[in-house]
């Protein structure tokens, strides 16, 4: 059956990996700004790779795409995120400081949002269905 | 500039309200199967509404998409969420306790999730750029 849901699939979940497990959350400003895991995973891979090319890459994304959103992030904040040498071929790009503090923030609110709502979390497991059973 | 971020608006959200502020929370169970607030608030329209049909108009959803949507709730669950008694023209509709129940839990994960990572979100608030500025 095709999925009725008002929350479908998203771009924030990477292609081809296991179903995500857990919270998923995504901070909202109030503006119609955000951040959300997606942003993350990307300043992440940025920082691995070393380049905005690679990171866009491993995220099996266009470097347009990348590069678009690592400059909304960055016009999001006050200080920029990302760092870009042009003259170091293949490993031009390096995160701020404060591109570290942002992905800090974010996991912390993560770990710490997933601590809190643990036993919650566990009722809502332990109530699921069966996988693959159809209930009445 | 068109939005090119990977998180786009999604349906989670109503339409027509001011933009989101906060953690918007998605709850995974690792296996596709998921509880997010578009389904919460779908749940705590049919409570107030009586009938599914009420609380589809009111959200500006289809009547099958609000039927569709609260038999996947009940299906991704051991116990139906809402019972129907055909006969009650209107208001036909109510929670069950085990409905009563995932909202109760949903909106706890919600609310600790918030207080846990305030400080996080009270730091990134401060960091962004006043609305409507461009950096550089």
């Amino acid at each position: 059956m095709a999925n009725p849901s008002m929350e479908t699939e998203e771009k924030d979940e990477a292609p081809a990996q296991a179903p995500r497990d857990g919270l998923f959350i995504r901070v909202y400003f109030g503006d119609g700004r955000h951040l959300g895991p997606g942003m993350i995973d990307l300043l992440e891979t940025i920082r691995r790779e070393r380049s905005i090319l690679s990171a866009a890459k491993k995220m099996g994304m266009s470097y347009r795409r990348a590069w678009l959103l690592v400059d909304e992030i960055g016009r999001n904040f006050r200080e920029p995120v990302v760092e870009t040498h042009p003259g170091r071929r293949g490993h031009g790009s390096e995160l701020t400081p404060f591109g570290e503090r942002l992905i800090a923030l974010y996991r912390s609110i993560e770990r710490d949002s997933a601590l809190a709502s643990r036993e919650a979390v566990d009722e809502l497991r332990a109530a699921l269905a069966p996988p693959g059973t159809t209930r009445g």
